[in-house]
């Protein structure tokens, strides 16, 4: 890992460094380079939005002596009690340590924590507001509550049992499962994948605090160098002397439809006098449910987009963004909406039923498919943030691509919905011409070959 | 109906009555007197806390061609489409007219009910935040929203077919109950009073808009005239040149250890430097789960702590609160306290698990009991707000009454719980000596011997 120190020593003061992308994100196939920048004076970071609470957080030991004397504290014999995270838990852990959430400084203490599920944001000690829709918190079970009792900090360890933190000025609180979940998802129906997968058998309790983080999160798997944090994305757009930022929060595959809103949204923002609007797009990396597309295969699928000139790399910045997905729509999107504007984001493009699913027990969506972005247009705490509504694109047939839907004439546009999307790539059949580039659809067929021909099949959750 | 026009005309520029009490609330037994004060210049209301909005919504017709236009209109024969209230929604026709829940002017459009649902708050046009955390809303089935469609205005009529409001600029929305149920509750267990009265076989479709108000809503039970409204209370304040206003919101009998704790509050107001500081001991009125008291009943049990000197009439402003109880616990909270502000208090007394209940299914009860008091001390739009967190009173075996719980001799404490103190009464036994004034005890045993002896016995609801 030593070599990797190089990447996240992001402290004021500090020798800095920020990823440098001659042609963005995925530069004609090219891996992301870096480039070593000395010195604070080289930040001009007036034309960025101010992160949360003012000042993003970063829960990253520098590394030196205070990153040693955290390891030493986290590896001592007979130290401090240990609590083991689950892959969802260090997912969290990496977006509370780059700053994504901030100015949370670990995981969610109860006055966090209730003031998240009645208000969807959090009152400042100065009086301001800043958004926060989904719980970020960290479940114990009784024998961990009691063997972490009377201390006033703790180990986190991930699965092979490596510290990760130190969770400091812990407070342990009930967690009623029951409130968390209806208050986050509008419902209780068991099925919601989230919440089967890290709340139904998680502890009573949950245990709040201050992070301490020994090393940047890593996952090995190729994509690291993808996922830049805020603090680099924010240098990223300013070397790009980005006038305005417009992010595009994904977990599909990205077809012509996404991104001729996402070129129209340029040109708008062109025609309202930015110079210089860059592109964030920004597919979700932590969790997802089974029959979500890996992020592997979408980031291939991403790489062919911007290769085969669907979107343009030179106003384009592909990254990774860490947290887990929890498909909560009206509450979650919100979320995708502040990490945005830690990460530099002022505009934000909000699509039909953000963060959506079917409902687990019903045959409807779960959520009203507008109240995604009327939410977020009234959310506390996103004031700040331009929110550009998704206009609804659809397949021309007259024209035999993706263009905006005319009320005009219906009977020449064809809808194909994300199950429709799926099922022809599981089949290897072609969309219509224009619907994907060819090189991405071919990615997409690749990827249900793997699974039909892999050693293992992901069940699907219901969705 | 006419007589009782001269009551609430209160409208700017025109005469203004209010209620005058010479011995607060309960002046020694009689009734409360009302007194006309002409012209705006009586009114001084600088010592009060100014009301969410900035203005007090009243939305009552003043007397008059305008309410003679109003009601020609909503008689029309062939005229606007009609929607019979239920019970519960004429009591919300009665909160909004008064203004208790300024600034909404009508039952929600889906913003509203949006905000409310997420956000517990509503932003107002100039960006400032009222708190707003229950939802009031009006459902309609399917014909009622066919019958109404294309319209923009209906008449609301009660029970008996008589027009009440115009309800203007309406919006029909979708009623996604179980997503209601869940944001406001923190819970879809079967079970819960107000969703079973209400919400369960209500119509898919929620209706809202800006209401014209016939008539005060009256309910000719002996009460009428302890229902006064947020400008009645101002102005009783007001002439009471009081400079502190702290309300207690109450939906059981007053016991003494609820008397200690509104005492010593004026005494820690006064402490303050406080020159007058007057209680609102304010029964919530509308609807009310089986089991509960009725408000008759409590009614005439506060009477007999005022008239017995329990509290001190002095100082004391006795009026029932016209709002239906949800039991939404820390939601619930809110409303009742952001109710109060526009009734002119600026101190909030709340207790230990406010607006609780049992879990409808669960051994436990269905909110934690600190949560009320912590939510409510974070909420949006309740900063102007004193929140006074209740001390525990429990009964002293060694004084002989109700007394702060002194954690030095806990076995010198016995508690006296709602289902105790009820299960006493139902069986004429006597509770200790200075737990409840005798007078107030007597009412209380008066009525389970009414329920047991009567033609009626209301049907328990699950709490």
């Amino acid at each position: 890992m030593a070599s990797m120190e190089a990447l996240f020593a992001n402290i004021p003061g500090r020798n800095l460094q920020f990823p440098k992308t001659r042609r963005t994100g995925f530069p004609g196939g090219a891996m992301v380079r870096l480039r070593r920048v000395y010195g604070g004076a080289a930040r001009v970071r007036c034309g960025l939005i101010e992160p949360d609470g003012g000042k993003l957080v970063e829960l990253v030991a520098p590394a030196g002596p205070e990153r040693e004397a955290i390891r030493k504290e986290a590896t001592l014999a007979g130290g401090l009690p240990r609590i083991k995270l689950s892959r969802i838990d260090l997912q969290w852990v990496h977006v509370l340590s780059e700053g994504w959430a901030s100015p949370l400084r670990g995981f969610m203490r109860e006055a966090e924590f209730l003031q998240t599920l009645h208000f969807n944001c959090l009152r400042m000690p100065d009086g301001s507001v800043v958004n926060m829709s989904v719980p970020i918190v960290l479940a114990v079970d009784d024998a961990q509550k009691r063997a972490v009792e009377g201390r006033d900090r703790v180990v986190l360890v991930d699965a092979n049992s490596n510290p990760v933190a130190i969770l400091k000025d812990i407070e342990i609180f009930n967690h009623n499962k029951e409130e968390r979940i209806a208050r986050t998802w509008g419902t209780t129906a068991p099925g919601l994948p989230y919440v089967e997968e890290t709340i139904t058998n998680a502890g009573n309790w949950l245990i709040g605090g201050d992070l301490d983080v020994i090393e940047r999160v890593k996952y090995n798997d190729g994509l690291d160098q993808y996922r830049l944090s805020p603090a680099e994305l924010r240098e990223e757009f300013t070397k790009r002397n980005a006038d305005a930022v417009f992010a595009f929060q994904l977990r599909n595959p990205v077809h012509n439809g996404h991104a001729l809103l996402m070129t129209d949204t340029r040109k708008r923002l062109l025609e309202m006098g930015y110079k210089n609007p860059i592109l964030l797009l920004h597919p979700l990396g932590g969790y997802t449910k089974a029959d979500d597309v890996p992020l592997s295969w979408r980031m291939k699928q991403h790489e062919k987009v911007l290769e085969e000139g669907v979107l343009d790399p030179d106003t384009t910045v592909v990254s990774i963004f860490p947290s887990p997905m929890h498909y909560a729509g009206p509450t979650e999107v919100q979320w995708h909406a502040k990490s945005r504007i830690n990460a530099g984001a002022n505009f934000y493009i909000v699509g039909r039923d953000p963060a959506g699913m079917g409902h687990p027990l019903e045959k409807r969506d779960l959520y009203d498919a507008d109240h995604g972005k009327k939410v977020l247009s009234m959310a506390p705490g996103l004031e700040r943030l331009n929110i550009l509504p998704f206009k609804v694109a659809a397949y021309d047939k007259t024209q035999r691509k993706m263009a905006f839907f005319d009320h005009s004439r219906p009977q020449d546009f064809l809808f194909i919905s994300g199950t429709k999307m799926r099922n022809l790539a599981k089949n290897r059949e072609n969309p219509p011409d224009g619907f994907m580039c060819p090189g991405g659809w071919k990615v997409l067929v690749e990827y249900y070959e793997s699974v039909a021909s892999g050693t293992k099949i992901r069940q699907p959750v219901p969705a």
